[in-house]
């Protein structure tokens, strides 16, 4: 890397001397083009087009639907409350110079691990665009396309370019919705360890609303971007008119979108998630197993390292992650509404298509105010006894489920109410409350099963105390074990939403109830509905950690490490629930995308594809496919922490050897190396287990295409990948929820016995404990969280290229 | 435990001076009861009851096919072999008193468990047999069952018994399958011992030779219970007479015997494999890593615990478990022959039905030439260089190969060919190729991730030099990575096999192609077609292990040790590639009986039950539970490892505290106390997972059908339960790699580090290593053989209990 001469140059002790740790990178301060172009214009012009921008898409949306209007009107002022909540934390103080700096440093890591990141990932992302592109151009037309005059090479040519248009915005709006979760957190970080200094109320409201920001962001524009390309197609391609597309077959055109964004997900997720995860176990085998010294200590080389990834793989990536989550189950739930209102001939099927977005418009309302509840005491001072942080982040919590009930009751009664069967709203209304209480269910459950209060964790400590051997055992069986409530909550959860949806009297011609599928989507929905509340605890996480770091590293007084500590716990435990709830999601989501791509397939096949029968030997081997991607994926996301874990580990003993003086402060480390060997490493590692993902169901589905083919099977391709996307869904959720509690179980475990039990800090019981936590830290953020993304993509990509299967 | 206090008494160092180290177990000396009823019988009055049953074998045999002639008579050719190989064994000297006094020690321990293991496994078969009467007599009938007179009750009646007594047929055939197994086990061990004093080679071959007396047992029991059983239904159902059973069904009234058999396998498994590897896990965790001592030293508590452990745990398991896969795998092969010959109204279906019988008949006479071919050299010295074991091994091996291959032609084209489709044979042929080519593949590529002298163990190993937490990073990798190609190529295998047997020419009255199925059949049989070879290469290794601790324990020179080590390491080798061997088996198995079952429940549900459409949300939650048991299974197995190892733990650091005259063998360590514990734990917890395998999927198939019933499905919990046993087949085949391979890689990593690399015994890589090996021990020998177990008794159990979910 560039930088190591510089930071050679540099002292460890001499901070303050240097106005800049990584004055190299310092001097290209990164921001996107974007903001670049924006900011080179004249205010007045800014205002112009903005207002430009603002009066066309409103025209848009009037012209599409009212409720369109609606959704826009609550994005743009959730948008204007987010720059009042990033105002808010940016005017607070960043405290003394040495903290500033350590910021600094860290933000310079993690915007340049950033551009590069994403320099890679959007040159994919425009093969990819082209490949689809081609397959569009060539591919069979459906019938409803023929009819709304789209079967001609000219039309398939637009519809060809509308998927293409599709993925590149949902790639950007993904991407942005990736660097919104940094920019801030690389911001607020060092004002939560200034803030810590004087009170925890106040330091924990820093870190939720700058969590807030990021997340009414991310939600907000998932909402407002499938908004606009629902109301410029409706606009455009004149749906509705005589001889025109179907406004219940629109949604389908949305589907690039939902590809775009887990798409960038993936590689986001994979890249961050290794970034962090190598970095901090190279830290942690080396700085505290080897040489005994406490975490985020200066004296550790890669400590940089370890807190720039906390910014890139938690912040970053969750981010991206989050807003693909939301752009898939809005776009297949809108799939569903509009295939299940055309069986049904409901005459105004909008209210069933628009009814995802209503719903997450209100979660950012009801977010916002669940975010704006939690605020600082009037008489803040450090000597205050400490209010659990928790208890503050749940009772926001709460307040925003209580809100969701009764906004979700508004929307079903408002958009689901159809005169052919006037009780089907409340059954739906009863779906989403199906939906909210597994979410809240989800959570519980991830808590149980990682919250060292709980008896699972305690056994899990308790094995820590006869060894390293024991503990990983207990640890794997805890985390496997951990994947049966889930499971049956999510069966629970699925079999009577379904059936709720099919007894709320929506019929189709013959007779028969439809609204399953349907009601499944709806319980998705209530899930989700407190989204925004959700991301922001999530966000806060990685705030609290590096804000510890910061606190740490700056060597404040003992009582300024005590908040941070605290709310580096509240954070641990709320990363590990938002976990649950992001697996459970995307298990529902995917459920849905499945019904979407079977009907996508029968409307290219111009045939019935309403079954997947395992029975036959090609389908079962499909199964075994997808299953076994799921564990080849797992074992190349771990494998990529644990090798470039040790080359970390290998530079950090080399400078311990070579600079004898870094352990007592005589010395200053080379920071800047491991930053760089974990950024290339990242980048070199997230590359193959991306391809996998993305080539398998591709492969898979393009040789069993022509297996049928010759042994005169139809549809043989479309079946065998509609099996790999099933059983990797199954697999892929097990294995997340077991890799994902087993991590959050260790890393839990740790800390229990740091509060000294079971001997302690320093004990054998805490050496053995330490390295649970270090092998569960690929599991838990690396391999876990880039498996709920690889479902989705999953999903996606297939729905995309079903053209390719047949 | 009652021996306790016997054992206080005894003293290390003077093993002279006493007769047993356990006399108060030894008084009680265990023969089970059928043994003893023929030991007290006259020898005359013996021979004449065995020429009469001989003979009343035989009449039966001949009245129903001269192909069940030739079967008993090669099954009673090779069990007269193996009392040769027994007698030959036993005529081996048992060493100086001091070995003897250990493998006394051995014996006892493992007899005694054997008994309490079997005693309860007993009483749980004898009220599963009850509930079976009972679902039979109030059970509807098929069609068939009418047509053939089992309508009535009084029929019904019969059809209960004979499934009752089939199933307790199958579950006493297979626990003496293991009782075979560990009888010869614990009588081997010692004199292996005595041998390595003398040659590497002889050593070697009373090791292979008491394998393969079992192997012959095993094999040879599984092949005449099923023939015995076919030709008494024959017979006494007066089957193929007018207004009858027809042939083609007969097969259907076997399946209680495989599920007798995976029923006692499960249970073995689960016991022997807690029993012996938390006693391993124990004694190695403050054995090798806290004390610092060696593997199997005398001075470690836990250590006679462990060697007997490898004889319940190894041996007596894994005997059932290959008598179960043969005998599930001859059972499916037997009903789709049946199926098929009479869907293409072939007017001799004997031969397609008995084939699989015939197929193991060469089996047994390929594999004793393959056996005998591993002879002692002339001038055996101890002073000669070794010859590399596994060379040795796998020259039997590549022989007993080539002799399959041509046998396996020989009975295709005997029982095989029909004049409806003159090349059909030659298919099928091909079909039995496939599954030895796969078989071999397996095999290979067990070892390539096993071995290290491959890549894979070597990176391993290279992780452990960074850490505890690499080392176990990179073996999940490891594990999770290497169930890729083994899923590639049984897909190809199933896939190439089912169009083997689909252009083999034989067509139903539609003209459609039927062999399909069956040509998968006889390709899992191509794949077993050498199971007593590589089940004597199983049953190898254990016995090598026992030698050599017997060896350690009784403090031979250092040369013999050498040989026993040799020995050790490829027996380590040769379970880890067999374990890949009984997953394929088990996989291609399970595919088969899950068409059995959807033909059993065609049959009693009067109506077409042709696929399993996973799109229905039912059926799609049938498979995630599925999945979740193969999960949860996984965890309850290992957790009861490490919770019974911490028992140990403790126990062994107690009396190392208490004694401490130990570690300087002034005082002798307790080991009655630690066989005490982890034999009443391993009986405690084996209760758990089997009743978990056992319960669920008639519970869940229960749910459904209660539930289908509601909501107007018929068919639904048959429908569920095929698709939880196919979901669970496919997470089990990929969990049982990743933890039978991650097991075997971090062991041989160990192992690698102990030949002096990366800094050799007793370096932070090797405690590092060890750690793994740890971890891997309850991976790879309870949980991973467990998993192959549990996958064919899922299949056999909704096979038996299918009238239970219609």
């Amino acid at each position: 890397m560039m930088m190591d001469e510089d930071i050679e140059k540099a002292s460890l002790l001499s901070y303050s001397d240097r106005p800049r740790t990584f004055p190299d990178m310092r001097s290209k301060s990164y921001t996107p083009l974007i903001f670049r172009i924006l900011r080179s214009l004249n205010v007045r012009v800014l205002s112009i087009l903005l207002l430009f921008c603002l009066g066309a898409i409103f025209y848009m949306g009037a012209s599409t639907s009212p409720i369109i209007v609606f959704v826009f009107t609550v994005c743009i002022i959730s948008f204007l409350l987010s720059i009042y909540l990033t105002k808010w934390v940016l005017a607070k103080d960043e405290g003394p110079p040495e903290m500033v700096q350590i910021s600094d440093a860290i933000r310079d890591g993690a915007e340049g691990f950033f551009r590069t990141q994403y320099g890679t990932i959007s040159k994919m992302a425009f093969l990819l665009a082209f490949v689809i592109l081609c397959i569009y151009l060539f591919r069979n037309t459906t019938p409803q396309q023929e009819s709304s005059g789209l079967g001609s090479f000219c039309s398939r040519a637009m519809s060809a370019y509308i998927t293409v248009a599709a993925f590149l915005l949902g790639a950007l709006c993904s991407g942005i919705a990736g660097y919104v979760g940094m920019w801030v957190s690389v911001r607020a970080n060092v004002r939560v360890s200034s803030a810590a200094r004087r009170s925890a109320r106040e330091a924990l409201q820093i870190a939720v609303r700058a969590g807030g920001f990021s997340a009414l962001v991310v939600v907000g524009m998932a909402v407002i971007g499938i908004a606009i390309l629902y109301s410029t197609f409706y606009v455009w391609l004149g749906v509705d008119s005589p001889g025109s597309m179907k406004v219940t077959d629109l949604p389908l055109l949305l589907v690039g979108y939902g590809f775009g964004a887990s798409f960038v997900a993936l590689f986001a997720q994979l890249g961050g998630g290794i970034f962090t995860k190598a970095a901090d176990v190279g830290a942690d085998l080396v700085g505290k197993v080897e040489q005994g010294i406490p975490e985020d200590d200066p004296r550790n080389p890669a400590v940089i390292a370890d807190l720039v990834g906390d910014n890139v793989g938690d912040c970053a990536a969750r981010g991206a992650d989050l807003f693909e989550s939301i752009a898939a189950e809005i776009i297949s739930a809108m799939i569903l509404g509009g295939t299940m209102a055309q069986k049904c001939k409901i005459e105004d099927a909008s209210g069933f298509i628009l009814f995802p977005l209503v719903v997450h418009s209100f979660d950012l309302v009801i977010s916002s105010v669940g975010i704006l509840s939690i605020k600082g005491t009037r008489d803040a001072s450090i000597k205050a006894p400490i209010e659990d942080p928790m208890v503050v982040l749940q009772k926001g919590y709460s307040l925003t489920i209580i809100l969701a009930v009764l906004t979700f009751g508004v929307s079903t009664r408002w958009l689901l109410y159809t005169e052919q069967a006037p009780s089907a709203w409340l059954n739906f209304a009863l779906c989403g409350l199906v939906g909210i209480v597994t979410a809240y269910v989800f959570v519980w459950i991830s808590k149980y099963y990682t919250d060292y209060k709980h008896e699972p964790v305690r056994t899990l400590a308790l094995a820590s105390s006869t060894g390293h051997g024991t503990n990983i055992i207990a640890g794997v069986s805890l985390g496997l074990e951990s994947t049966a409530l889930p499971v049956l909550v999510i069966s629970v959860a699925i079999i009577s939403a379904f059936w709720l949806g099919n007894t709320s009297g929506l019929v189709d011609e013959t007779g028969n109830p439809t609204g399953g599928l349907f009601g499944t989507a709806v319980a998705t929905m209530g899930m989700l509905s407190t989204a925004a509340y959700v991301l922001t605890m999530d966000m806060f996480g990685p705030i609290a950690d590096n804000a510890g770091g910061i606190v740490e590293m700056s060597q404040q007084p003992e009582s300024v490490r005590e908040i941070t500590d605290i709310l580096d716990a509240v954070g641990n435990t709320t990363k590990a629930t938002t976990k649950g709830f992001a697996i459970g999601s995307a298990a529902l989501a995917s459920f849905l995308l499945f019904s979407a791509y079977m009907d996508e397939v029968s409307a290219f096949a111009h045939e019935s594809f309403k079954e997947v029968d395992i029975a036959i030997p090609e389908v079962f081997i499909g199964g075994l496919l997808g299953s076994m991607l799921i564990f080849l994926f797992s074992a190349w996301a771990c494998s990529a922490v644990g090798r470039t874990a040790q080359e970390v580990v290998n530079e950090v003993r080399r400078q311990f050897i070579e600079r004898p003086g870094i352990m007592d402060y005589k010395e200053k480390p080379d920071y800047g190396r491991c930053v760089g060997i974990v950024a290339s490493a990242a980048l070199r590692e997230m590359i193959k287990p991306g391809a996998l993902a993305i080539g398998s169901p591709i492969v898979v589905g393009l040789m069993f295409r022509i297996l049928g083919y010759y042994t005169g099977h139809p549809l043989l391709g479309a079946k065998v990948v509609a099996a790999m996307l099933m059983f990797a869904t199954v697999s892929g959720i097990l294995m997340a929820l077991f890799l994902n509690t087993a991590g959050g179980a260790w890393d839990n475990a740790k800390k229990y016995i740091e509060t000294g039990a079971l001997g302690g800090k320093g004990s054998d019981s805490h050496k053995a404990a330490v390295t649970g936590d270090t092998v569960g830290d690929p599991f838990k953020d690396t391999a876990g969280p880039s498996l709920h993304v690889l479902i989705k993509m999953l999903a996606t990509i297939t729905l995309v290229m079903a053209p390719v299967f047949l």
